[in-house]
């Protein structure tokens, strides 16, 4: 498998899907606790590398005015699947639940995450006050696939020199979601490290925690075929397949100030949209019930994230015109000849979360939620498009 | 007050420890959340610089052979100061427990921390393996310090480009300190971020969640005059002042590689001693009753840590020779020319985790661990030393 979907596979795991261990490509670390009397087990996962990961492979692995695509990426896929079979090692343990830990009836749930090198376009934007934003987002959402509710959220910010104007204006994002996610800022670490980060330059990352009662968690196991795909929409390319998208950027000759093409709004605008916080959405209508499975779609896109969630012999067929794909994909894909196929295990498409429901529960929610019907589970395996 | 007494007494809230917020160095973050049916309420501290945003500014203020001192520090303490001061507009909320977040009958105790310019040390040492104890060390002994025991711990690396030796040895650190602190590794990620991050190099940050019974918690509110301060030694500098050390390295002419002056290991062994991680220990300890109060001794030292656990109108004497400085200090203090103050507010000295206990429990430990009585409450505020 893929080094992306790989990553994917464990941030979706680090999001609490619940599906026995399969790949090669997480770490594992098994260790009991007591916690409150209660004997519980916890088995972690352990990413090999996110999408930014393979991102990274892609901004050298590229040239000239090829089509854009993550062949080349080979070398750092076999790094990333090398030292998760090192980790593996020296972290003994097999199978069981991601992210969580139990807690008396329910689970804790956490996740961790940054933003990749879309904080290297909000250098180059000059706009830091979404980033915290989407820092927040890429962790609450993750667990929120859980059905869990966020708790808390704590950031790390680390920069080479204190730069009062622009941490402001971070923390600023940061606090936003923190609202967006109806959890608790609990703290935080400001790191000034000179000499590490260069001027002008710093680094995110996020841990959020949240719970769910052990009979309430969502993990998939009940999808069967016939049940619907639910699509919510994206703001756009979210937090995920930046380095790709600067590469595209780099080779368009177009800068952050040009109009997007088909689009209202400046490129570095509609690239640095903030990635949206599906948490309030999503508990709004797994408490309504009939939500038998959530993934939130990151690199690797519905290639690699919608199978997650399935019991084995289960698939996807997208429904490929069933929503509006939105105009930065559009430019993304023309600027950077991009196939298809890449497109849909990179980036969204305009669909940045998948619920996984009933016909019947579709049917209510379709009705009084703009969300889109993007396709069906199928006996099988992997995502087809139609 | 100084810009690390703020980055301690921020870093003493994150662990817990329960005082009113009285200085303007914290930011707040105040939000209601209902969690399981219970009305809860979290008032979140953030940290407006730590220790390592100090070592920054030495790092950057100090020159020649002069003695080195935080003096110098005036334009980033102002800085921090006032990123504290914008962050508290856009995030109201005022007084309560750091890093707490109440759940039932118990609190979920979080923090979070990097391991600062160590790892720049552990760049030039190559000395890989236990810079992720290191990294567990700063987050679980700051939420120790409230009674809280560790349950998981998650983990951020960001490296230009994956090295795999390099990362495993670093993970195996994290893995090792998550053995000692007898908590799970539940997720983590593996970010790489090309150009953000030089070949070579990489930061850490960590996030550990505990968790302690409301009747439980250790918040140094029953401290008395009278009540004797146990020191627990510490393995040397710990993770704190280590752009103060690189500078004084630079200064004397040594190398890593060379013999550290009264010491029989090399100066970079000394100076690369993973953080001792007190959890089961300070667990055990206060197992046994009578701890009232506990303070992570990080940077600032006795003088800025060890009254942020203190009622008003408390201070401590400390007896300056109740405990063997090691070697690595003396160094430190003699090729750096540093004062004994600034040596005392920035070091741990030898100390890495100080318990307030009353004098009958103190003959108690005393009697049976390996720890030093190095001091006494009194009437008064601040730190002395006799």
């Amino acid at each position: 498998m893929s080094f992306g979907a790989c990553a994917e596979l464990s941030r979706c795991f680090a999001g609490a899907s619940i599906k026995p261990f399969s790949q090669n490509c997480e770490r594992f670390v098994s260790l009991h606790r007591v916690v409150e009397g209660v004997e519980s087990r916890a088995i972690a996962t352990y990413s090999c590398g996110k999408s930014m990961s393979r991102d990274g492979v892609v901004a050298r692995a590229m040239s000239g005015n090829q089509g854009l695509t993550y062949k080349d990426a080979g070398v750092d896929i076999d790094a990333g699947s090398e030292l998760v079979r090192r980790i593996a090692k020296m972290a003994p343990g097999i199978g069981g639940f991601g992210g969580l830990y139990p807690l008396g009836d329910s689970y804790l749930v956490a996740g961790t995450d940054g933003v990749g090198t879309k904080v290297m376009l909000a250098f180059e934007s000059g706009i830091h006050d979404t980033i915290g934003i989407d820092l927040v987002a890429m962790s609450v959402n993750d667990i929120v696939t859980s059905g869990a509710k966020p708790l808390f959220f704590l950031d790390y910010y680390a920069s080479g020199h204190l730069d009062v104007d622009v941490a402001e204006k971070v923390i600023k994002g940061i606090v936003e979601g923190c609202q967006q996610s109806d959890c608790v800022l609990l703290g935080g670490e400001t790191a000034e490290m000179p000499g590490l980060y260069k001027e002008g330059e710093y680094d995110l990352s996020g841990f959020a925690v949240g719970i769910v009662k052990k009979d309430s968690l969502i993990d998939g196991k009940n999808i069967v075929a016939g049940d619907v795909l639910i699509g919510l929409p994206s703001s756009g390319v979210h937090s995920n397949g930046f380095s790709l998208v600067r590469r595209v950027l780099a080779q368009s000759g177009l800068s952050l100030q040009d109009q997007l093409p088909g689009g209202n709004v400046t490129i570095g605008e509609a690239l640095m949209a903030p990635t949206v916080i599906y948490v309030k959405q999503v508990l709004d209508l797994v408490s309504k019930g009939g939500v038998k499975g959530i993934a939130h779609i990151t690199g690797g896109g519905f290639t690699d994230n919608i199978p997650r969630i399935f019991p084995d012999g289960l698939g996807a067929v997208i429904f490929k015109d069933s929503w509006e794909v939105l105009p930065v994909f559009k430019w993304l894909q023309e600027a950077g000849k991009i196939e298809d196929s890449e497109m849909r295990r990179t980036f969204n498409m305009g669909i940045g979360m998948v619920l996984v429901v009933s016909p019947e529960t579709s049917t209510k929610i379709l009705e009084s939620n703009k969300v889109y019907k993007i396709g069906e589970v199928i006996s099988g395996n992997g995502v087809s498009y139609s």
